[in-house]
């Protein structure tokens, strides 16, 4: 299946999400992990469309939810540093999902220049996920 | 808002729908109406979207649905059938929606030829639906 950059835009200013959690982890240094999600979930019966997204995006995986739900989801962050958000910063979303994207932006970028792995650096991601959650939910 | 037709067409099988209805309706000759509707709903920050896809058609209503929910939503059949659906048989959807275009066009096109103000159409129509419904239930 061949996608259309503008068809892949449209399809994620409707499906996709740009998401991070920062979670407690005894395993890390600081006590915790950054961890950012480019995700598209879909029925089982559009599977295809998410390899297809794989496919394109050279990066990611497709894997089971809950019930007959799908998803495409990319968290390693080189990845997303490379491949996932010099897509969209070529071809813009046009929905307020743009706004998640450049948050979502700066906190990659903040783990590529390995920010979460200081004090400072992991605080100031803490409170700048926790603002941007409150944003969303007013 | 400028917008690509494959953009379009990606938003479409995220988050559009094509759906009938058949409803009891005593001032028609037959006592049911035949209802189809292209909808598309957004969160009121992107309402601007819904705007530029009823500009973009040239057809269709932006409304208020419930809470912070909007709609476009076109559901004359004559606009269906000269601008809706002749923009997705020339931009093929990717996802299994396109089984929904498919049996909506059916049920357009039967008005056209005004088989559901006949009995047997209309019967026939109410037959289609129910069998569509139930296999989107499945």
């Amino acid at each position: 299946m061949n996608l259309h950059a503008q068809w892949i835009v449209g399809f994620v200013d409707g499906e996709g999400c740009f998401h991070v959690s920062i979670v407690a982890n005894r395993t890390m240094k600081l006590g915790f992990q950054v961890i950012p999600e480019f995700v598209i979930v879909q029925h089982k019966r559009d599977i295809q469309i998410l390899y297809a997204l794989k496919s394109y995006f050279g990066c990611g995986l497709v894997k089971k939810n809950h019930g007959n739900q799908y998803s495409f989801c990319v968290n390693n962050y080189e990845h997303l540093y490379y491949k996932i958000i010099p897509f969209f910063e070529t071809h813009l979303l046009k929905t307020k999902k743009r706004i998640d994207f450049e948050k979502f932006r700066f906190v990659v970028k903040s783990m590529i220049l390995d920010r979460h792995l200081t004090s400072e650096g992991l605080e100031e991601l803490q409170k700048f996920v926790k603002h941007w959650r409150f944003l969303n939910e007013v």
